[in-house]
């Protein structure tokens, strides 16, 4: 298995192409995935001034929607069809002001029970690295199918 | 003072402009504010096609963004210039599928201190008043001006 | 129904036995259950010097037992025999120092789905009526018997 | 500087002792710091039959009071008096049940500000090093002195 790759089969290009149909508005970001493997996901937002609030720096709403879309990437790598996977609840801890730049957000399970995943997501700026913010959630699994 | 002032004196037309000029990721998103009083905020979040997700429902970081800055509203409502509030944290559970439609938030104040505001905010569909979202979260208040 | 009875028929002299023989660390505090509604519970906990911290109030994670022990009350007013119910994630936001004296949670269910509940608790000092410690978390239901 | 060496200069027979004294309600549950460095905390909760729940796993309430006394630990690392220092807010995913047997705490700092200190903390069972818990939590430092 190479870092391209997930237990699920789903690649990097499948995913993109998931946010794009089935994710619109955060499809419509310009979000990339940059790699999936077995527990991890690692998504690119590329930057745009519309991001930018007062003190020049990424508003939390697009961190949100980077993060959220990663974690919605891990769910895609447990079970092979997760487009109903919902959200249930996502903390959000806004670490440092994400300078003009894209973002790289880096998803990785800490549970993946059978109905309910767990996981986190670090955000960093791909201007200096910092760590610009830390997000952890639970998404409801869709029941498997028979 | 009526339901449409604030102790700060921001008004709603004063809040939709800053959303637009300050905060354009949102601000473009159509979010219109219905009310401020001496502690609380309503918002309205205008239904679009591209909010939809699997499921037929208002996607995840939609629902954020608008609880997002309808708790940056009850920052104004706290300090006269609170351009430099920053989220520092906030914790959102999804509780039902929010249904095509517009969505609107109502965040109300739970601490104002000097250094910190903490308030949360429940989201309705407008189209069967269904709670579809809270959120909890913190602001860091702008150090006050001299 | 009077505002002692539940759904499930659980009383609060029930909810006392529970807590008291199921989970002795937090029994053992002298937790009271004040009430059981449909959808709410109300718990006390009786002041003890032990759970002073300095500032001279009340510990978090004193806070946080009783929070944590009322959202188990509600989810016993959802299922007849909740014991293997588990909290999957609480946020817990401090509002104000709780000075010594006795505190008081209630807790109400915001979503009752099949598997997963979701409830928040306000909790106040009965010294004064402030509102000390806002908690908002997810319990795990047990699959229904055959 | 060596793994039981933080930047204050606090030593874990410091903090133990300051958990004795001043958390009396955490202190008697015998918690003993392991290592303490420039941004790490590790402590550990001696096993008690009392912390037992349903499913024969400890309750989360004791997890989460092992969790906030490592969080204040690093407080004690940041700053060379923390007795002020509170928890604004912290939230806890349960990740897996702890078996009966001691507990791990290692809590790291992600951001050290002048007026918040954010940090997370990763608990382990003992048993068989499962990781039972995730918390993350904001404390509010106490002001310089001057």
């Amino acid at each position: 298995m190479n870092s391209s790759e997930s237990r699920t089969g789903v690649t990097p290009a499948d995913f993109d192409a998931i946010m794009r149909e089935k994710v619109p508005f955060v499809g419509d970001m310009g979000v990339v995935t940059e790699s999936l493997s077995e527990d991890t996901a690692v998504l690119r937002l590329p930057f745009n001034e519309r991001y930018l609030r007062p003190g020049n720096v990424v508003t939390g709403p697009a961190i949100f929607a980077l993060a959220d879309i990663a974690l919605y990437a891990v769910a895609w790598l447990v079970v092979p069809k997760a487009d109903l996977a919902v959200t249930t609840e996502a903390t959000v801890h806004f670490l440092s002001g994400a300078k003009p730049g894209d973002l790289m957000a880096e998803a990785k399970i800490l549970k993946a029970g059978r109905r309910l995943l767990i996981a986190e997501c670090h955000i960093r700026s791909c201007v200096d690295d910092a760590l610009v913010a830390h997000v952890i959630g639970t998404y409801a699994m869709p029941p498997a199918e028979k």
